[in-house]
């Protein structure tokens, strides 16, 4: 319900402003007795941190995460476990620098929230984006490390950039184990030389692209998600559309799905030899009726461009004025670079929901054709 | 919260099957004085109803609404407003014709929820889709009714089909005094007798495709929606994507972003001669940050085909046997054709929610750049 | 969160004006599978049916329900069960008499709702109270009796009367099986014929007295509930309070906890013979910190007497007229007669939803002390 | 919805255990531009703080709150101010003592929340009672600063305990300017020193009591709250009850109403000189309907005596063993003496949470007989 939280069983609510002393976030709904440690989250967070290539914000933050709350020891194990109490997580912000945007404190960025706050709100933080920061996102990437731990090892999520300004992959050398291997999370060994020397040219110009990021989760079960307004594909528009820079979200076929026949696009099938359902294709991105079918879960999100460049855009201040706004120092050339372990958090965190919200109504077991059909 | 209701303060729970005795929804939160009687939805109800073309389902229904709660006499007008209690509406199901089904009744018709809902419940109606059925969009475009009048006449909210199957309008002729002359909703005239014959033969075919609906509402005054989880562009998708049979979602330039530079997406900003902010293009389509600029809020979704086609498709049934699946009897040939009502419907719902949660926490005024900034 | 839900997984949203057409509720959350019949909910609902003794409102309504929804044929039972999608449930309203209510469309009633909603809406049903009038109670009773079909036959729901107006029951002769078998739900066989003259004068004398209304529910199982907002003593709480006229719940000992040493109050436990939690005395009404611990949980509501009297009360009218307001017609001297109930009905769709929440976040299952302490 | 959170459109999540690093809340949905510093904070903080008289525990804690996020500086005023973001206050914890616990790490101390904890979640956090601790009460005092700011200097909230052990005060004597004064939060100057004898011999016997604390505010308007699941007695009783040690809520004359004639019960309305309603009682409390009258918004709660007393009491282990459990070290006598400002808190967050909510959805406007009554 409210502004800055998310879930339904699993509620994350984060906080915190680009340039204040910290953001986190509060996870409440944790099933009790997970192994759960600081470093469960801080692999994750690495993944998403800024400063680890030329391509990306050159600002330092180490993004330490800190368990306040949630975790304790557990006396048959003498490890850490979830509690089931809320579990409150922390980034303390390091290098802010807020010099950097003081010129630009009255100004409204083209393509950015300012003006939009300010028509909201009356007042806003100026320093770097305040809330509407991108930085929001360490605190979903940490929410979905505890997503993950809920969700177990037998659902595996993944993210790929598929699309980079106008150039996109091609789809038939995919390979999964590629897209960790290179700073553009690129799952096409070929294009990864292409979008560096196309990247580097854009940040060059001072200029920035968006891209598309493509996400599955491999390993659900059927019956996930609810009919009408809980669709697991609705919950997942909601949760990657609220990704900063995030402009559309499809599931399966999407768009495409809009010039298919329906025979082309209703997946058929069969039983597999251990009695499970095996679809003929995934046009449906494993969701029919808004409910998990066992195949992979899949979407796709666009990200527009980074609105920070180096150069001029019209635009007018707080007071009226008629300016030009560029954006100097540090800036990302493409946000959708750091972008994919957050669609994979958000996706994680969507799921992780979905088995509480699943478990709650029916127990949590599947049915199975061609049995018994019952739990 | 709930699986079958969708809104923060203006909130819509709806229920029923496509062949029990009645659907129906309770809208929760509407403002107390506005004027509501039957008339002001039955108008919309009918934009969407069944059997009125032959490109649509044959099912004869009159979808006539009633006001069963929340209304009452108001003695100053001697008309009937809202009361500010629940509004509940009722639709009586007329053409049922169970008989129809009952030869799939353990079947799972590929590309429906039929196995989903199996897989998660253990038991569904199999009758005409159950709950699952696109009858179910007809309590939103209720919903939808009384949302308007929360909106209030300042806001209009409008939808087209841009694209059915793979033949997608000219925009160059959009004119959108055409859209609900012709039974496509299309807004380009000269392709209205394209897509007449094309979908002629896709009918002739037993076949279907699927299409793409335009959504705009112009009026939104700058300062709804906000921040991170709760922003217009999330809450957009969220219920846009509930509808059935959708499975794609954009806002403004959607995925198109994905390949502009910073320079070309960012919509630049001037002030008009009445001191208002007017903006040189519209890709954020009307949304920043999550919440309204004051531009137009656009956004596209993108339906599937229609699932239910006259084709032999191969599946299996609850026992596990492996069948051939068929869907005898009437059917739309693209279901998108009656989506154009529901999608406005869902603006309005979801917009007249952002309208209550701004009021709730603002007071609901708008700041204005180049004046003294308070409300 | 709406104005007119409760509960989070198992939703309860009602609706309806005491001379509407109808009254009814939208159950939804509730798990698949339960067998679910109009009589199962009607036998709940003839409890507390009005004219059924001269204590009680002489209004003739037979408050016969329909289900609109949510439930079908179960092949493996040929039975009726829920489907898990929502279920819709009406009650038509019968014996209306609009017209005893004519002469005070304007006035504000003493105690009675009027002008607190008018001053909030600015307009309101002055027919029998509205949307504030009691029968809206009957759908609660209605959403009971599906919440006892998710708790099952092993917890076991009972409520009675302790206190009518000035003369409480002697706790000493407490006999359950009395109950039900008197007009006044009172558990003290010799205290029935002592209310039974007492409410006659009440009664004659044109005024109204209130009540106080125990219930408790054995066989909750420990570890229903949760920590801090949701406890399960706040959700009664809220649940109980939210019945018309109620203005007190205490938990367990309650108000007379105050008076008590820690020595006294705190409930001692040891191990019964098969290994579960033995307590010395229910000080804590079966909960916690907020969850349950295996002992009968109860609890207490006040209500407040019948606002409609047949002696004049000062007050004034919309127009700010001074008047004298009494209540001709049919009315009930003490309106708690019939709020057992509907106890009832809160108390088991309270539980029915904490059952849900802990089944989400912990599978379900409890821990026991001496044993490995693993679910 | 979820475990640790409540409000509505204010919305509270808190967080943290007594031995852990730190507890602390965000509050979300705060209106922007409200003036609010760490001070504002932490003056409530002070008066609910650990150490301040031999009748409180004696652990100490600073209690200084830190402002992490949600607030700016003002440019027009050069104070700081909120900005509509989520507010995160934190707290550290400095007096933790964990040895002080060691010793019954696996003990289920009777009247605590140890069983029921273990039992839900199968691991707790021994530590000072973990979450259920009443340290968790210094984030709701934190929370309530920034509802106070909410609700503006027009409603005052003020707390006084009424009754300690058996002792209630003499409501002849009432003064609230005395409340403040003593650190029994006593309106009745003579009764205190009768309860600081009592409690002198409550804590030298190492026993302890409970105690009753009243609440009011002044200045609510009309209209606040709503109808049904939403009434402002159900929302406060939800809210108070979730304090810990709270086993009774009543509104108005709560139990007392059972006992009052419909007469005697039912406040009487007149015209005051300025055209407001004035009444001649206030046995509702403030609230009829579940809305605000304009009188004062009563209430009371019964909060248990502590559980930890020096003195020993059976019980059992996480092994079953039957033990004796008595708790050594630092304890409440009374842990309502430190209740007021808690209840306080609650009081107003709720109202302030009422107040968007009735803004919300009338636009904040109340309505007046004997006028126009319109807005």
């Amino acid at each position: 319900m409210s502004y800055n939280s998310f879930g339904h069983l699993l509620r994350v609510t984060t906080w915190g402003e680009s340039h204040g002393p910290a953001l986190g976030c509060v996870v409440d709904g944790c099933p009790p007795g997970l192994p759960l440690t600081a470093d469960d989250i801080q692999v994750w967070l690495d993944k998403r941190r800024p400063g680890t290539s030329k391509f990306v914000t050159q600002r330092q933050e180490p993004d330490q995460v800190r368990i306040l709350s949630g975790v304790f020891e557990d006396a048959r194990t003498d490890g850490q476990v979830t509690t089931g109490t809320p579990i409150s997580l922390m980034i303390e912000n390091v290098d802010q620098r807020s010099k950097d945007y003081s010129d630009i404190a009255r100004a409204f960025r083209p393509g950015h929230a300012d003006y939009a706050y300010f028509a909201k709100y009356g007042v806003r933080d100026y320093r770097g984006g305040g809330r509407a920061s991108a930085r929001e996102t360490a605190a979903r990437v940490a929410a979905g490390a505890v997503a993950r731990k809920i969700l177990g090892a037998g659902v595996i999520i993944r993210a790929a950039l598929v699309q980079v300004g106008e150039i996109a992959i091609d789809r038939g050398r995919w390979d999964w184990s590629q897209a960790p291997e290179n700073p553009f999370w690129c799952p096409d060994p070929e294009t990864v030389s292409v979008w560096e020397q196309y990247l580097g040219e854009v940040r060059k110009a001072g200029s920035s692209v968006g891209a598309i990021v493509e996400v599955e989760a491999v390993g659900v079960p059927p019956g996930w998600g609810a009919p009408i307004y809980a669709k697991l594909d609705a919950e997942l528009a909601s949760g990657l559309m609220s990704i900063n820079a995030a402009k559309a979200v499809e599931i399966g076929a999407g768009f495409a799905a809009a010039a298919l026949t329906g025979e082309a696009n209703a997946d058929e099938m069969r039983l597999g030899p251990g009695g499970e359902m095996v679809f003929g294709s995934n046009n449906a991105g494993g969701i029919l009726g808004g409910i998990s079918t066992g195949q992979a879960v899949t979407a796709r999100v666009a990200f527009k461009p980074t609105s920070s460049i180096l150069n001029p855009r019209r635009s007018v201040d707080e007071s009226g004025a008629e300016i030009e706004v560029l954006t100097k120092g540090r800036h990302d050339p493409c946000v959708a670079l750091r972008a994919a372990p957050v669609v994979e958090a958000m996706m994680a965190c969507v799921l992780a929901d979905a088995l509480l919200m699943h478990r709650a109504q029916t127990g949590g077991g599947a049915f199975a054709p061609g049995r018994d059909g019952r739990r």
